[in-house]
């Protein structure tokens, strides 16, 4: 009998293909074996078959996904098999029920439901989907530790369109992306399908992302080329199973680069044909096509201003070709034009004028703050201001000017403090996320987007922490009330360990990142302070780009009376745009959080704060401290080593050790370079830098060399 | 006792790291247990230890190498022990022994000597590189399937330096690049280093490799300063344990771009003190540093020529700053002019005048043609006639003008071809080898680069058989006699599968790989009739392009007559530019061979060849066949389906069917423009093709958007 389980136990160890170490790439879908023998022995005895029937694709998936979890997580086979056997035998029941009266209050197809039934545990979805996200919030029971006998767990998302936008271009390389080269073959498909589409989906599903688009919104026309939607067919044919559509980005003026047409003009019939006819062949090649992402007039790209039509003429006309499919517009509302006096307030007073203007299937796309994807910026002005549009809210998970992926930042506290910005709007509580998952105004569509992370290097994202931004960004589309904390925690355990000590660690430690990061690249409200172009390191002293706005001396307006950009009444009053109770808060210097003082005040270098030191030794302080605790965080991690994967751990340690140095670049750049307007020493107990401001900006320029 | 084997068998392979599917990582290094276990017994029994003493650090990546090898194709722990044990054990013995008598005539640091020594078998080299190489000649005989009891083996590489040349970007991108984004992640370094660096350096030693020039020759002038010193010091320290040095690719104007100077005059005495600073400054950070590789006064890249002077002058100043450091300089003479009658003279009548005017250390490195790297070109003029120069052989491992990662061709032929054309420059005999290995004119120095197909892709080179081509490339490098199929057995024996036939199959498959590639895209000497910029497809119809010599009308020049350059005394009299036997044969095209007609030759479309059909008949009849033997591909590799990895095999059939499809793309691009020029049907029994000219055209384009 030993002799026979020892046989049996062989024969299953030596047919696991075999590889190296812990590299990433099951991302936190490990499924490694529950290392606690008792919580093992539970969990068997309630998961020994999967039952699920009928041809739902979503459905099958949510089965095989199960099984794969279950045997991996236990150690055991776990048959999947059309209905529960009669018997003894516990096991966990899929099933698609529209009509069933357990999912609450919400009306989502995505749905789920899990509970006991009878001597079974039983996952109900309004859907297949819905079904799918059951299975994996079970899995995520297993995988961090918690009981599942008596689960009972009801669940939907509070937003309809969860989406990924990757900036991946036709060539292979993604704009903005730290993660080596974009993971789409675009020359390999639609013939070859990379395995990494799969566990691409598996990941989006396991978090709830239900819509990926996939190329660049500086787009180009060519996937609009029949040639190019048998590539997006192929990939769509991938992500449905997993509950996933495909949007597609598109160029402007597609009708005339492809089209042969001599306008892209929304009001011409030709042009409105032109892209009626398109939308059918896309969905006569795709027919679950998700929609179209447009940036437009932004940043050099056509649109519909180029025939004198404004945002909602060009968006209402896609909308339009959409006709009766199941499809939508996500309509960008990142604009801005060389030449205003305050870039703030661009896509503001391009939009806000057409709220009511656009087509029930649009959705305006705006981006957390006002700027660009700073590391800190206020809420963007747009949320609570356009309450006859649904809007979606754009957040970057890619690391642009976070430090690429060479820097710890977490960035659900980012994420979080934008969702629970009050815009006042309709009085306290109109927050950002109720605007956005549509409960303020009663929007019939809501949105989310995370512009993607994501590259083709074998862990995914670059610096093995940033697999947690996409995570999280995923867990807040479906949820945006919980916390980041609690979100780190289920990452950590899931991806990293279970060692309650290391967990609490690391939990702390990626929960206090992005503050730290603000801390010693732009603290006090500074912004837009980096490199040029790349968007890497410190450049404060950039006075001369392309534009004005692009210039780093544009928004922080150091001079020998102070710093800052004096966005109240007596400077741009970008301001105004907020609601009143806002202005108020953040109209007085003296209430004004200092997270946001230099974004809306030209304070003077003496002018004492409310933490008792003046903006000068204020501003110091932050550089300096910000950057000790990137020591901080090297010690946690170092702390932590016996709980991880050595290779894992000996990255992660690494990249620390560069994200140290880079602070340090960050402090010494911006307290020389603004010292030359503040005349001021560096106050005690902080030693000067001892590298000079030239020493510093030869660094800087020497990663901008071609 | 059968109990404790199992147990102690389950102990060893549960101990093994779990993973997916052989995913190409490791490329020809796989070690996987041998599966006879008569071999395996033989194996083991004259395997028993590996001693190895001393202190140098090649021959201990040597002992290790050789001990992880042994360990995973015989299943048993080999310990490395520091002298053989008294007994009757029998072990592999590692030794440096530069005075040996035992390394034939060569003089190279790099031989190596195996042969049975009482009852040890040796492996004795003139350095740790000679024993490193030896070590994987042996594990290369385990690998496939030869005895080793007796095995007595002597060698040395016929050239010197052999290096690879990357064309990586600071940005992370190749230029040329088709397997993802570049392996150097210079944003983490130097703290953070990939283990793939420790992988990339194992796979080139094992194929004698022993250089790498780690950047673009369009360089940027970032590498020379001390912040990306430090960088690449840190990779010169991964690659040093297995006998690899660093090379740069500098830009030109350095001195001026970070040295601050006005000038990079190579005569100016500043711009020599500020090389020669720069110099001394490498090599303090980089004591083993290889040396320079130039690319100037081509493509928009600066060189001395700025300045008036020539690229001899520019050489030998940068081998001046080398001073006697052990580096040399690799001058590219890759180098042609807007404006010229004919591209294919330009590096010729540059470079040919300079013949005797290099310093000793400098060698100039010549592309295997005189136009660049198209499937076929007849062997560059240089070669031959710059006896007073060594001359680097560089050729292309990254499938730039050959299908990118999607068409499988395997390029040793092409080397071979090249390396065994006769210039007769010295009589019969005279080969490009010869010149390159430095033997026909008794150079000190001999070099050959191959500019690599490698990017981040898992299997690193994207086609999974693009790893036959740096390997094959390798293996040139060490002995250019080697046949290309005895490569390709080598390779698909330790990479893909050890069944006979399936070997045997898929070296035929890979053997006529290229001149398939050559008649479906350029057959009888066409050249450069490919997609503007990215080298993608077909454009025979390109007639307007930045420069004349970029367009495709400049290479063929169809027209109602005939099609062909005319390079003969009549035309632009490149032909002049070869010696007197080879003019005599190319010359006429009674006695051109086909492969190089239109080369040489414009010739009518009525013109009878020797093989009995008319030039168009010709023509058209290789384009069909040609497509046609991809079919002939696809079913070779369909048949060769059970011996293969399974996930392997399916992206190959994948790729195999994206070959097809655009082999019927180049086909039918082709003959209906050049139909255009002839007038004549298609010939029987070829059907005509189903689309129109202006249907491929629209193809192609798209593949040209934005």
């Amino acid at each position: 009998m030993l002799l026979r389980s020892l046989l049996l136990l062989l024969a299953i160890v030596a047919a696991a293909p075999r590889c190296v170490a812990d590299d990433g790439y099951r991302l936190w879908l490990k499924y490694d074996l529950v290392a606690d023998a008792t919580q093992r022995a539970q969990f068997r005895a309630v998961a020994q078959y999967i039952a699920a029937s009928g041809n739902d694709v979503v459905l099958k998936t949510a089965a095989a996904e199960l099984q794969r979890g279950l045997q991996g997580l236990l150690g055991q086979a776990v048959p999947v098999v059309a209905a529960a056997p009669v018997g003894t035998q516990r096991g966990v029941v899929l099933t698609i029920n529209p009509t069933a009266n357990v999912f609450g209050s919400s009306t989502s197809r995505d749905a789920y439901h899990i509970a006991p039934q009878g001597r079974h545990l039983a996952v109900t979805g309004r859907s297949g989907a819905g079904v799918l996200y059951g299975v994996f919030a079970l899995l995520r029971q297993l995988q961090t530790g918690q009981a599942i006998a008596n689960l009972t767990l009801t669940s939907s998302p509070r937003i309809q369109y969860r989406l990924l936008n990757h900036w991946d271009n036709p060539n292979g390389t993604v704009e903005r992306g730290y993660a080596g080269a974009s993971i789409w073959k675009w020359n390999e498909l639609p013939q070859r399908l990379d395995p990494r589409y799969t566990d691409y989906a598996r990941a989006n599903a396991s978090i709830g992302l239900n819509g990926v688009a996939i190329n660049n919104v500086n787009a180009s026309a060519r996937y609009l080329t029949p040639e190019y939607l048998e590539k997006v067919k192929a990939l769509a044919g991938v992500f449905r199973p997993y509950g996933i559509r495909v949007y597609l980005s598109v160029f402007w003026a597609a009708p005339k680069v492809i089209g042969g047409l001599k306008t892209a003009d929304p009001l011409d019939p030709q042009v409105q044909q032109w892209w009626a006819a398109k939308t059918e062949e896309i969905y006569r090649v795709i027919p679950d096509f998700g929609g179209f992402l447009v940036k437009a007039n932004s940043e050099g790209e056509p649109g519909p201003q180029d025939y004198g039509r404004n945002h909602a003429e060009g968006a209402n006309m896609l909308a339009a070709a959409l006709g009766a499919h199941d499809g939508i517009v996500m309509w960008r509302a990142f604009v801005y034009k060389a030449g205003s006096d305050d870039r703030f307030k661009q896509a503001y007073e391009e939009f806000k004028p057409l709220d009511g203007k656009f087509a029930p299937k649009v959705l305006v796309q705006v981006k957390n703050g006002p700027i660009d994807f700073q590391a800190r910026e206020p809420f963007h002005p747009l949320f609570g201001a356009m309450p006859r549009t649904p809007l979606v809210l754009e957040v970057q998970l890619t690391q642009e000017y976070l430090g690429m992926a060479t820097h710890l930042v977490y960035l659900a506290p980012l994420f979080k403090e934008c969702l629970n910005a009050d815009t006042q709007t309709q009085g306290p509580g109109s927050t950002v996320a109720r605007v956005v998952d549509g409960s303020l105004d009663q929007h019939r569509l809501s949105g989310i987007a995370g512009v993607a992370n994501i590259g083709a290097d074998r862990n995914w994202t670059g610096h093995p922490l940033g697999q947690a931004n996409w995570y999280a960004f995923g867990r807040l589309a479906w949820d945006h009330t919980l916390s980041s904390a609690a979100i780190a925690t289920e990452w950590t355990k899931m991806t990293l360990t279970r060692e309650p000590r290391a967990v609490a660690s690391i939990v702390d430690l990626m929960d206090r990142s992005r503050d730290i990061y603000v801390r010693y690249t732009t603290p006090l409200g500074l912004h837009h302070i980096m490199g040029q172009n790349i968007h890497y390191g410190p450049e404060p002293w950039l006075a001369q780009a392309g534009r004005p706005d692009w210039t780093a001396v544009y928004y922080h307006k150091a001079d020998s009376a102070g710093l800052g950009f004096n966005r109240t009444a007596t400077g741009s009053n970008a301001l105004a745009l907020y609601s009143a109770g806002v202005q108020q808060e953040w109209g007085d210097p003296q209430t004004c959080p200092l997270n946001y003082l230099l974004w809306f005040h030209h304070v003077g270098w003496r002018q004492p704060l409310p933490t008792g030191r003046s903006l000068w030794h204020e501003l110091v302080t932050r550089y300096y401290t910000g950057a000790d605790s990137v020591t901080w965080m090297q010690q946690r991690w170092a702390s932590v080593q016996p709980a991880v994967d050595a290779a894992l751990h000996a990255d992660v340690a690494a990249r620390l050790e560069i994200q140290r140095r880079e602070a340090l670049w960050w402090r010494d750049a911006c307290v020389l370079y603004f010292q030359t307007y503040s005349k001021q020493p560096i106050p005690a107990p902080f030693a000067p830098p001892t590298r000079t401001l030239a020493e510093v900006k030869n660094l800087v320029d020497l990663y901008q060399l071609k």
